[in-house]
């Protein structure tokens, strides 16, 4: 089912009544506002291998309720098969992209509901995983709002801000991650001068970020990833914003191709350079940013998506790396929903820990 | 006329006999090699204007046929009128584009024919014109071939290179700058690895380098402006190879918009970034890149061109900015025909000057 109006207040959401995960599809936009209602698991899987649903926060989400409808669909009353049906359709899901953590993170925890409740009934269980499921997709909402009151303390009225590809509602629930500063400031008055680098190949940027931020009346100017380093020659930028797919142990920051590039164009310039993430994306069993795996995509995003034919010979070879990999020496602060914290990450993410609960159930992965 | 079929050996030619100016259609490649004759000052100032003939030697070349071709077709006999209207065509050209200074440079030579045979008959300072435009064709050859002897002492066999826009033999008559040392070493035997930035907003990278590249044999691999981080990241890069726009006396470098990005990321990961650029490049008058004019470009060349509809959302600004400044600091070395200029390039510049004869005529501009 696909309805086109006005852009739902959720990016992300269950609809329990009729079983289905509802997403506005980010392939389409700008051009269109197209709310999908996805059932099986085989278009939910392809929702996000396909990026219609993208953005770490937004991934784990739709995710858990991903998981959730597929549990409802095991007809069994046996814990063991019911578990190893769960596990399965979990597994399947985890394989639609491998680099945000939140996906990991969020059908960990749902498979954490399974496991803890084993005494109970598989219909009681199924009322809990819708549970945990929601409580996912709300958590995400006051995450990220955190995230923008802590954020919006680091820029002032008037200053030009930077981001890379989206961060923003669109990938997560409500607010977003790397612009959750901006829409909450622009709630209360605030006015920014924001550059959105389009953010090739899949133009997020362009894309989506001009859309959110354009919808939400904040001056929004697109320019091409290559023109960073200008805009900054120009002395129009007074801080950057990027969110983050996953940060390892030390915070090292893996985000969207091109993230890196901006953060040693950033510290040329002294430009401070913030990484706005949840908890849920620090990945504390990788120690650095080399145990990332990095999705490569494929050659036709760069070559052929968007035209209408061949922009390279062919036959040439293509790189099309979904991300890279920021040192945590060149972030100049974290911003999560408790708070910011600033080098050594090593340090201050493990302080975090406890805080956070950690929930992850990593014995179970 | 546009004739279809093998690439031209020269990207930019005079044909005398029909007196026209012969380029290959750079906005046509690399779907199809079409070559087209000019004949019109409009269709020349509209070939420099739209880059169906780009980069700045070439640029330079295709001006000179264009004001011979103009010349010609002046009607009198007396000077004072012939060079009133020489001048004005002359303007005409020049306002075709505002940044590479090999324009202004080549039509500076030019005039400076007319000026110093004012004792001459108009029909014999044709001839002489004729001449000056097949001298500065044929110097760009053997300018461009040394700047490749010069530059392959530069790199190693099997190194990998990362290029930006293309400055290649599409941007001259026949080698090419930043390209000069791999094509010259292709000749020889010798293999490299290439990285060409597809070079946003309008490919040049994706869709002429990787074209002139792949038809000399060498390996190419597209990536996108975003992703040279990554590349350089894996190791993956030994130097870095670019054109120049204009230089300025103290060596600060205008050049393809993203090539400053690309010069602060390659210091950053210790990679020696090159330069390369004929002299009549250098402009010994503007005494830093603060001085050099930035064209900027349509907004339509980022949101809609190559798509078929707009990738950004109606009425978001766009700021497209055709070329940047990387400055002089971060320039390993310069490239040029007479050899390699190492640091400071304000001594190592001004004392290239009695060397390169300094042709250009500054009183008449």
């Amino acid at each position: 089912m696909t309805q086109y109006g006005a852009t739902p207040r959720d990016s992300v959401a269950l609809d329990d009544e009729r079983r289905a995960l509802v997403i506005i599809d980010q392939t389409k936009l700008p051009r269109a506002v197209s709310v999908l209602s996805l059932t099986a698991q085989e278009e939910i899987y392809r929702a996000i291998a396909t990026l219609q649903v993208r953005g770490a926060p937004a991934i784990g989400v739709a995710a858990a309720i991903g998981v959730y409808l597929a549990a409802l669909g095991i007809e069994t009353d046996d814990w063991d098969k019911f578990y190893s049906r769960f596990v399965s359709a979990k597994q399947y899901l985890a394989s639609s992209r491998p680099t945000a953590v939140n996906l990991f993170w969020a059908l960990d925890r749902m498979e954490g509901v399974v496991i803890r409740n084993k005494n109970l009934p598989v219909s009681g269980i199924k009322y809990l995983l819708r549970d945990e499921a929601e409580r996912i997709h709300d958590e995400d909402i006051r995450v990220c709002r955190a995230i923008g009151e802590h954020g919006l303390g680091l820029i002032r009225d008037g200053w030009g801000i930077l981001t890379h590809c989206n961060a923003g509602r669109l990938a997560a629930v409500r607010y977003g991650t790397a612009l959750a500063p901006l829409h909450l400031g622009r709630e209360r008055g605030r006015n920014f001068k924001v550059f959105a680098d389009e953010t090739r190949p899949l133009l997020q940027g362009a894309r989506l970020t001009a859309f959110e931020l354009m919808e939400d009346g904040i001056d929004t100017t697109v320019i091409c990833d290559n023109t960073v380093s200008r805009v900054m020659q120009n002395g129009w930028i007074q801080a950057v914003l990027v969110g983050c797919d996953r940060m390892a142990a030390n915070g090292d920051a893996c985000n969207k191709i091109g993230t890196s590039g901006v953060a040693i164009i950033a510290r040329h310039y002294g430009v401070p350079f913030y990484v706005c993430a949840p908890t849920s994306t620090i990945d504390m069993n990788v120690p650095n940013g080399n145990g990332i795996v990095i999705e490569e995509r494929a050659a036709s995003e760069v070559t052929e998506m968007w035209y209408g034919e061949r922009m390279a010979p062919e036959g040439a070879k293509v790189y099309n790396p979904a991300f890279d990999v920021t040192p945590a020496d060149l972030i100049t602060a974290v911003v999560t929903e408790h708070g910011v914290l600033r080098p050594p990450y090593g340090e201050s993410l493990t302080a975090l820990r406890p805080i956070q609960g950690l929930q992850r159930p990593d014995q179970y992965r």
